[in-house]
């Protein structure tokens, strides 16, 4: 399993196109890549610009595939855009104990 | 549903004693709170002091059910000994669009 948190900002005023984006990067990756088991966007209760995106790939391979996509490619060009670059903080987590049901 | 993601130091030197008290209350939570549907602890592969929980419960009755648990109370108590309680950040989030399968 390879988990990843990205976290990133929405641009003030670009909300409903950041949103649109984001559906269609996830509907995308469900339909495209059987080695992702979870991809979620959320956005934060308090601070809405706020996105936190949760990632769950089957194993490295998967990872891989997955940013390798073209998809993936026309996400990037909405950093500057739609997303502040400045702000991209991504993670790789390791699982320490814990389920999901 | 309600998703909550909070993120901590571990103390240095401390990762082991650490470690166990997360795979003690994970285990608590998976047993005792139905309404608790993900609970993950995970380390930061690059920085294995960085703690990130995922969290998510079937609605805000079961996410105010952990709160009020002994076991939380008693996880509650390591903030200082184990884990760095100026380091804690909790965000509440909401679902933009994606998929867990």
């Amino acid at each position: 399993m390879n988990t990843i948190l990205a976290q990133f900002r929405i641009i003030p005023g670009k909300e409903a196109e950041a949103e649109e984006a984001m559906k269609t990067m996830a509907a995308s990756v469900e339909s495209k890549e059987s080695g992702a088991r979870t991809y979620i966007f959320h956005r934060n209760l308090k601070d809405p610009l706020a996105v936190s995106v949760w990632e769950i790939y089957a194993d490295d391979a998967a990872s891989a595939a997955h940013r390798a996509t073209e998809y993936m490619a026309a996400f990037r060009t909405y950093f500057g855009p739609l997303f502040d670059p400045e702000t991209v903080k991504i993670e790789r987590l390791e699982r320490i104990a814990g389920f999901s049901r």
